[in-house]
């Protein structure tokens, strides 16, 4: 592999002498470089191929870091780590401080704001303008955005206000598959005239019905007409809905030709207010396999680069067990709707979009419109899971209290990518769902700690008309055979004795193993809340130290419940430190934590020796 | 005053026997009503005057309850509950046990969803019209939402998933102060062909610069200019948003003529998809009083109906003094900016708004938007406070642990409305931001109990360089003066005893009334985070019997971090009931809660015999 241009870039001086004519080399040699690193240690690959040419054109058309880029979502900033001279540290790409895989103001002073999570960059671009206008700072300030980020509403918001604004405020959409123009129906609409007149409805009505009429040539002959319809209107029209915000439209244009690019920028760059810049860019662009599959490639673990290969696992994760449940139970339970916020594959609900497509709905990067769209479904009667990552429930906190929980609303929370995550890091760790579901009235939380937990307990919360959240981390929870669930009930896996731990969710087995042989009892709290009283008074008489372990934050959870429950008896809450945890495996995030097999063995022996 | 055809409507069926032509008298005997009843109550006036007609249009053209008509910021649905056969409580509205002032499911079954922040309306509504498709339920959903709910980003994203379905939903937007048409921004922009290129865009250079040259009539005549050349754009425009993403769009329509307005509803049923249908209403309409001044008349207490004038109240109130206080930090400290999400007055930030309106931000009905705004303007330098109810900021949950408190940027929130907030009732009560802030890493809370001390701590916090929340409450704080304000630090007001009551806020008055006389000592917890861990250590030596009282849910919030911290001793954390606490007065919540004076007294009581 050749990495001549790589190797020369030790800082953003080295990449801004690469002559001009060079630079196709150098998005050549990037992209190469991109998928060799990432088959090697796994990371977001799909949408860093699809910005090469974006992000080069931007470097050289703005003087960073005194101009500042926004990374919408910050998993697409590959390219400007290594254009600012960070490349030889790929090999160390989303590991335990190694180079970060999101933007990370700590790292580099052309990482401005840390984006883990979708939709920001508008907002917090605005902000840092506004700032550089009040101090009388120059510089400019660009945020990058994808069509699929700019569902969420935030990014709405932002522009809403920056469009006010009137300040120079440089929006680059990347638009990578035409999710705007997909959303745009199936009709024309935008026939001014006839628009408002009964008709030009009934005119449609028929056109529907006579097209629907033609058995088999009529699909094809419609999809075509909606297909010219649309992609007529995108080509007149897709500049309307941002320049009715207040924005200068620009584009579209090609992203992935370094000089159109280049002088669109340059052009933008001249907008006296705010500009939104449309560049169209392919995901995957210039890998085939990655092409073929972006989604596949959007974060993936090593792979084989010749053939884009992923090594088989064979074992069936959470989410594909949470997804098949769901899709068991939807056979019996008409009722039954699966919400995503454009997490479908990631949370394994794909079998039951294809088995039940009437009751899925992905609403797209939108939680909040998920969240409150689930608490209509229930009010209407049926019986909504959202299936959810942890981190990204945050954003329908309100929601999700104001919708759901207040109207005591039976939305069932499917609550994937719960507890320590992994190689995202801090903005997507999930150790925040206990402690935020606790302060809502009337929601539950079920915590599996085995495969046939998760598979009983998604069970109990569909059946349980309360609004309900079953929990459950990334990876596979183990396969081992508990006694069946009772609702309210928890367990005694080795019977409470004086010193005892109460663990729930996946450090059920750590806790397991670190008491083996030892004198303490150990109790699977299978349900945070409603608690077992019962157990609980159990554990008031008979244990006179007891160790809570929970995936999630150490204070504000399960554990703080239940000292508060055991007031008298010494109860000593492990959990997540309150810093917030970095990237690294999940397994050294724990051990971080002091939440592993050992740690929590040492915790239980000095408890014994305490008490005796 | 006339209530002939009020005191006839006993029920939906007596209202839709009413002769069409006698309607416009109905509507007018509603003013009335409206305006005589909310004068002694107090409530919302301004908007439900607007929306007379139009709910009248509502009720006639669709057969409730089998057909769903949602209102967004149930506020505005006064007059669906005359129509409904509720008048008869309008005395008891916003009263304990009385007539909600937001629609409520269990009082009817005209009132459909709960709605009491803002932007809901349309994803509950799409939820709600998909269970009915499912189920085979028959009947329409209506969305009624204002122009400044749409810019709350979840209209936009259910506005999204609407628009996709192809689904019968109505929407109404109830445009009632052209918000839409001012965000468009002060130049022509729609002139396709002109539109990209630099010649275009130098032409438009300099016409601002020829208008600003023309020093007396330029400004003058480039209004003008805008004025026109918007009412043009919004005369062709406005439908093309709203087609853009999947709608038809059916209006402007008047929304004061019950006959226009009943033709558009009745064509807007034949639309076999989304449709939106853009009515226009005046705030405060035939109320000359809440014409003139509609914000004063969007949530009213007491008033004279006959000239408008509200019985003075000379006390200043929290918000007054935290915006003064803003004002005067403002002076000195130039970094200082405000940003509020359309709550300017209710947060009294109007004279910070006047003193520095380059330093001062609102973005409208937008709290995530306005939180990671902030975050950018902290990381641009900035000392940025959002000025917020507790409420409304659990909307911006994500950005506030996302984008502050994770980059532990100095964003400061000044939370008002934190605690029991009286007539308004579950929805807008400010008892979680305790719990939910402490789940957040790096977020100080500050927790004044007077009115010295809450100007102390937003000055701490503006100087603190770290995330912080002052939370206040609405209303008045005692005006007593309490030693100077030490950073972390809490206050013995009675000396630390053997039973000792840690009370914070606004709990500090009503303990210290509690405890008068008694032989039992009361601090005064300033800091809910960090702690006085040297004060806690001196409380753990000396008491054995700790009370803790907060103005928040008395789970998860300031007793239960004090709890954990002093296990071994008893703790009693008294606080806001995990049931939602419906409206009423604040006193009577306060009670209710078992949080007033007598209680706390009978808790501490309790607790010294029990120790004796």
């Amino acid at each position: 592999m050749n990495t001549k241009y790589i190797d020369s870039i030790r800082s953003i001086e080295d990449f801004r002498r690469i002559p001009e004519n060079e630079l196709d080399c150098l998005a050549a040699e990037i992209r190469e470089f991109l998928v060799r690193s990432v088959s090697k240690t796994g990371g977001h690959l799909a949408s860093n191929l699809g910005v090469v040419e974006l992000t080069i054109a931007l470097q050289r058309a703005f003087d960073t870091p005194k101009d500042k880029i926004i990374f919408d979502v910050g998993h697409q900033t590959y390219v400007n780590k290594i254009l600012t001279g960070r490349a030889a540290e790929f090999p160390t790409l989303r590991q335990m401080d190694g180079l970060a895989g999101f933007p990370k103001t700590e790292e580099s002073e052309f990482d401005t704001f840390n984006t883990g999570h979708s939709s920001t960059s508008i907002s917090a671009a605005l902000g840092m303008l506004r700032a550089m206008r009040i101090k009388g700072t120059p510089g400019r300030v660009v945020a990058v955005i994808g069509d699929g980020a700019l569902t969420g509403g935030m990014a709405f918001e932002a522009l809403n206000d920056a469009g006010q604004s009137e300040l120079p405020l440089i929006v680059v959409l990347n638009d990578n598959n035409m999710s705007i123009s997909k959303n745009v129906g199936a009709l024309p609409r935008h026939l001014d005239s006839m628009r408002v007149s009964s008709g030009y409805l009934a005119f449609k009505r028929g056109m529907v019905n006579m097209l629907d009429k033609m058995t088999k040539a009529g699909p094809r002959i419609h999809a075509w007409l909606s297909k010219v319809k649309s992609r007529i209107k995108y080509l007149l029209l897709p500049n309307v809905l941002f320049e009715e915000m207040g924005f200068t439209y620009l584009g579209p244009v090609s992203g992935h030709d370094i000089q159109s690019l280049t002088e669109a920028l340059n052009l933008a760059k001249k907008v006296p207010n705010p500009v939104l810049l449309h560049v169209l860019t392919v995901k995957g662009k210039g890998y085939g396999p990655a092409e073929k599959e972006p989604s596949r490639f959007h974060g993936i673990g090593k792979f084989d680069p010749d053939t884009g290969r992923s090594p088989g696992t064979a074992k069936k994760d959470n989410s594909a067990i949470a997804g098949e449940t769901l899709c068991r139970i939807g056979r019996q339970e008409k009722d039954l709707a699966v919400i995503t916020a454009a997490m479908s594959e990631g949370t394994g609900m794909e079998p039951f979009r294809e088995a039940f497509p009437e009751r899925f709905f992905d609403v797209g990067i939108a939680e909040q419109h998920a969240v409150t769209m689930a608490a209509g479904l229930a009010m209407g009667g049926m019986k909504p899971v959202v299936a959810i990552y942890s981190s990204f429930l945050q954003r329908a906190y309100d929601q999700m209290l104001h919708d759901v929980a207040l109207q005591r609303l039976h939305v069932v929370f499917a609550i994937d990518r719960a507890g320590l995550v992994g190689a995202d890091g801090e903005t997507h760790q999930g150790v925040y769902d206990i402690a935020y579901c606790l302060t809502m009235p009337y929601v539950e939380i079920y915590s599996p700690a085995s495969k046939g937990e998760l598979e009983e307990m998604l069970k109990m919360a569909v059946e349980g008309g309360v609004p309900a959240a079953v929990r459950y981390g990334k990876g596979t929870l183990p396969d081992r055979v508990y006694p069946a669930v009772e609702y309210g009930k928890w367990i005694e896996i080795k019977p409470i004795a004086k010193v005892t731990v109460v663990a729930t969710g996946r450090m059920v087995e750590i806790a397991e193993r670190a008491v083996e042989n030892l004198d303490a009892g150990l109790v699977n709290a299978r349900f945070i809340r409603p608690m077992d009283e019962a157990m609980l008074d159990i554990i008031k008489q008979k244990a006179s130290y007891v160790i809570t372990i929970e995936d999630g934050i150490a204070q504000g959870g399960m554990g703080s419940r239940i000292a508060q429950r055991l007031a008298g008896i010494k109860v000593e809450c492990m959990g997540v430190s309150e810093k917030p945890v970095g990237q690294g495996t999940c397994d050294e995030q724990t051990r971080l934590c002091g939440m592993d097999e050992r740690a929590v063995r040492v915790r239980v022996l000095m408890a014994m020796e305490g008490i005796k």
